[in-house]
């Protein structure tokens, strides 16, 4: 069986072809400017690249371009576009509906219910899954929700103070996202520590970022909560934030609560704090060179990543493995040395030398924890689309 | 010196009358209903208590009344109301202003800018300052901020990842609240352990709930934001909460935001969750007869409590005690045990029997931790209104 895994952007299209008999990539490909006159689709199969410029309206004929590259006679991995078996996809927020789900319109739906939690993610998700769902119409869309993961956490653990009418009715509880990251991490920690039953916390840090505390493989408490704007700072989106702040914020600006919001979405996290840039590479040069509020944004979301990690702790009972993962976990040494900084007192602790310069697998995992540490340290890559492809065939096979 | 410390709700006046030569309680007293056509003036000091009828139309005549009680020729404590040298008030949220301040028209306007942040504290403060300004105006009143003790936090830990404009503008940051609390429990620890320089979290669990992490004395992290309707499930107020969850609410519901917050503020915490009471010993009841939604109260309290507490255990780096205080602190035995359960790996275990029976000393305090915990569990009971007093005094002095 093959899926091709999506990650969708408002105005791009990336995938990875996976051949799920053995779990290896066919191929890889992107297009990009969707929208706009002339469009970049390239495509990678082994050795072979290719990149060609054309005109690229819709998300439709994104897919219908890379599945032309991708049956190229000479150099393409398939044979015929039906030999693809899915198209899946990591969405974001179903609220009523999470798991793993065939894209219908009840999907859809509740989806966009969802709209206002997950301004950034849901609505371009929306609008290509409909347009894919009429113009390749012979490929089964399935949706394996970023919540999914988490629907294992305890009760307690997700659930806000609030009326039970407005969790049930309305769906208010604390979701949690990156399921794909944190179950690829569970699934990968369990075998690299040859046992089911270890405590892990899982610290996806990236372009946007959430920790998970794993318990025998199962998610039971994580940072984001009702929407994918709270947690840790994001790169632009607030994380954890106080609603009875936003009176005064609407005061101040004349603005009302839905452009408040909006710019709580989109310019606040790790871009509001530097006032300069959403990415921690620029803010890590920045601050180098002087730039208070860069070294701000920097000390800030090592403060929230450090208060979350404590949370974590104490939900496990102590951590048998810390795991850095994306593209700040794997690459930020700097960072990785913050967030663990004098916990040796409760069972953490770095090797500076190994940290600095990891040495990795062919996976690109290694660890970075002292000799003397009880809890191990690693940095191990994700494989989010590896994961959306297991369910994705889960899904059909379950349903032949 | 002698201070009266008063303790305000919008139809109440509760007041301890301290001798800060010795720091003794001289006495203590009580006026309720404000305002209906009969209210309770009761006092007592030393072995003798009294309670007299009258009509108190406002808290400027209440402070008269208690006035006249104290000085009574035969029973009364002071020879006359100038004895009195102020009037000290545990203010909560002065935004811009914070620390200790006579109270004036700048202090009273800079309490009204926050009055959207803090519904519940401020208005009634407010109203009750000016009363008293006007009607007993030579006895100067006092304001002690709960925020001061929270401004020695570092940067990090009191910034939210907002643009630096809405920081520094509008003072929207961390503030943290029960400083007069979590400044007793500093201090007392310190004398307890005999040592200034230990890693303390105070774990103030009652009507409203905070933790804070104190080292060498000085608070650096605390679980109240921005107001006190952050932080943990409280009484009637939500604790922390998405404000992108807000929309669907607002929706569902057909309310605005003004009146959204305010259910958030009154409606919400353990009243919300239990659907029952704002009571935790009422919850503990009905929990234990049967009631799932009680039950879940407490499921949810405990947890965030646990959650927080790993924030402060990391902000600290391993805390050398914890100290229970308030009246859930003091009293729940059961919240304790729940919320220290499993944490040996993080050097913390309860002894089972001394929690359930803590052996206390003349001031209420007691150990409840076992033999081999790396970290001491304390019940302290706080006293807030000797920490205004001093704060009174020491402003007092420095005026002279």
């Amino acid at each position: 069986m093959k899926v091709l895994v999506a990650n969708l952007g408002s105005t791009s299209f990336k995938y990875r072809l996976l051949d799920m008999t053995d779990e290896s990539c066919l191929a890889r490909g992107a297009v990009d400017r969707i929208g706009e006159p002339v469009s970049q689709c390239s495509v990678t199969i082994g050795d072979w690249s290719d990149s060609q410029q054309q005109s690229v309206p819709d998300h439709g004929v994104a897919v219908e371009a890379c599945l032309q590259q991708l049956t190229d006679p000479e150099h393409g991995c398939l044979s015929s576009p039906s030999d693809v078996s899915a198209i899946g996809f990591k969405a974001v927020h179903g609220g009523r509906i999470s798991g793993v789900h065939v894209v219908d319109d009840d999907v859809l739906s509740a989806m966009s219910e969802m709209n206002s939690a997950a301004p950034a993610h849901n609505p371009p998700y929306i609008a290509a899954m409909r347009t894919l769902a009429e113009k390749v119409s012979d490929i089964p869309l399935v949706a394996a929700f970023e919540t999914g993961f988490h629907l294992s956490i305890p009760e307690a653990r997700r659930t806000y103070a609030i009326p039970s009418e407005w969790t049930e009715a309305l769906n208010i509880q604390k979701w949690g996202f990156h399921g794909a990251s944190h179950r690829y991490i569970a699934t990968r920690m369990s075998e690299i520590l040859g046992r089911s039953d270890a405590r892990v916390i899982s610290c996806h840090l990236g372009g946007s970022s959430s920790l998970c505390a794993i318990e025998n493989g199962q998610s039971v408490a994580t940072t984001m909560g009702m929407t994918p704007q709270t947690g840790l700072p994001q790169n632009n989106r607030v994380g954890d934030f106080d609603p009875f702040a936003l009176p005064l914020i609407m005061q101040h600006t004349g603005q009302s609560l839905e452009q408040v919001l909006q710019r709580l979405a989109n310019e606040c996290g790790l871009l509001g704090l530097s006032g300069r840039s959403a990415d921690i590479r620029d803010i890590e040069v920045a601050a180098a060179e002087g730039d208070a509020r860069c070294q701000r944004a920097l000390d800030v979301y090592v403060a929230e990543i450090r208060r979350h990690l404590g949370g974590m702790l104490v939900a496990l009972g102590g951590a048998d493995a810390i795991c850095f993962t994306a593209g700040i976990g794997e690459n930020g040494a700097t960072i990785r040395e913050a967030v663990c900084a004098g916990l040796g007192d409760l069972g953490i602790e770095l090797d500076a030398a190994r940290n600095a310069d990891p040495s990795t697998n062919e996976l690109g995992e290694a660890t970075v924890h002292g000799e003397a540490s009880r809890t191990q340290v690693w940095i191990v890559p994700t494989n989010e689309e590896l994961i959306v492809a297991r369910q994705c065939c889960q899904l059909l096979q379950a349903n032949e």
